[in-house]
């Protein structure tokens, strides 16, 4: 890594620095309290079309920043370069990810339009700092994420499901987490739905589309929030010609906190 | 008006269909607990640098619905008419106010896109339901609008200030005002600003650049809001060919209810 420092510890323009010299491991963890945040980057031709389904979606397509066409810097991280300085990518073509790699300088276009789309890590901070327990977190697992039978309100050439994560809250903390979630609006806000998988088309809990599934506890009610891999969902479906992401758990640091994002 | 019974007891369909019918009155007080939204329609070409304006600027411009490209209804208010339901309309022809018609069907375009923005109605009646006094409805008056020297931050071709409204709220009432209003970001949320005007350089609060000046009581704080003008600033400055908005005050009355926009 080239710092001894714990990654918690790093601020994010270190932590971008370590992503940027190759180091490609998940972000989870790193430069406690700053936001991190999904990408997608559509060329320009599509770019009104992933606006507006994020408009028409905010829950799971909180959008953070849209850059200028070509542009490779946003206002949330001054200084970074958003080719290099996440710590793994995802590239698609025509819908299809073909490859996964730790930068993208040479895939870059002049065309494309970068969103940076609000991350549940930053809810996740707040759960825990109230007590709420994570349980992916204790089982030192990702959270377990699911296509779900709702369809995304569709814009454009882009539709897909809505995509979801699972948390097990202990029933008592369930309106604690509804509370506080419902006051991070630009990090998926409010949980979706509460109980009973059937009613999203969820079959079972113990496989999920993503993410690794997640033990329940005796008391545990599973907790469904809207997910920011849910525009990689719906370029999956709609297969634009050329699409980056980043990695699932391989975020942008931003020089945001986490605390800017909770309105009240 | 065909009905005898008082506007805020009506529906909303019926709200509108009076209007439809032409009658031109402000919406203020029709159709009560029911949200208005404010609408601003562009030609199609322009369609995504208003919506990124409006992504940037969600304090001024929060957006409710975008209607496909010369589409005329809205999610917000089945059976509505866009071209018709509103009161009173304002046409721009190259940043120019020219027309200020009570019903656009014949200059509706195929290639017009609509956005229907939050307004701050929805959360005047959150206020006063909190016994938050609002002098201007007291002194039977439009609600003080000002041009600040903020801009806004730009997007594509389109650019303009901040403008913004501003109420006096007895100064122990400021807090509940502030708490109260962060909690509907979706009709544009806590004050920008609370106190000296002269921080977002305005030089005189009795003389308004929109609506009309209100008279301040002992122990009133001057409070202001991002305002839903200022998209409308952002054409005249920005000088689009063609645009369509209300005429302020004369607001589409949608079927959602204020309190969907309270998110906790």
């Amino acid at each position: 890594m080239g710092t001894t420092a714990p990654p918690a510890s790093l601020t994010p323009a270190e932590a971008r620095s370590v992503f940027r010299a190759g180091r490609a491991v998940p972000t989870a963890g790193w430069a406690d309290g700053h936001t991190q945040a999904n990408l997608v980057a559509v060329p320009a031709d599509w770019a009104y079309d992933v606006l507006l389904f994020a408009q028409r979606n905010p829950k799971p397509c909180p959008v953070l920043d849209v850059t200028e066409p070509g542009g490779t810097s946003t206002v949330l991280a001054p200084g970074a370069d958003l080719r290099t300085d996440l710590p793994r990518y995802r590239v698609y073509r025509d819908g299809r990810l073909t490859e996964e790699p730790t930068e993208v300088t040479g895939l870059w276009r002049d065309d494309l339009v970068a969103f940076l789309i609000g991350c549940s890590f930053t809810f996740e901070a707040a759960l825990g700092a109230a007590g709420v327990p994570l349980r992916h977190l204790e089982q030192a697992c990702n959270v377990p994420m699911f296509r779900t039978s709702r369809p995304c309100r569709p814009a454009g050439r882009l539709h897909g499901p809505l995509v979801v994560s699972m948390r097990p809250i202990p029933s008592q903390l369930v309106d604690t987490a509804h509370r506080l979630t419902a006051l991070m609006p630009g990090v998926h806000g409010a949980p979706v739905h509460t109980g009973d998988p059937g009613e999203l088309g969820i079959e079972d809990l113990d496989t999920p589309d993503f993410g690794d599934p997640v033990r329940m506890l005796p008391g545990d009610v599973p907790v469904f929030w809207a997910c920011g891999v849910t525009p990689q969902a719906a370029l999956m479906a709609s297969a634009p010609p050329f699409a980056i992401t980043h990695a699932p758990g391989h975020m942008l640091i931003t020089d945001a906190r986490d605390a800017d994002y909770r309105i009240a």
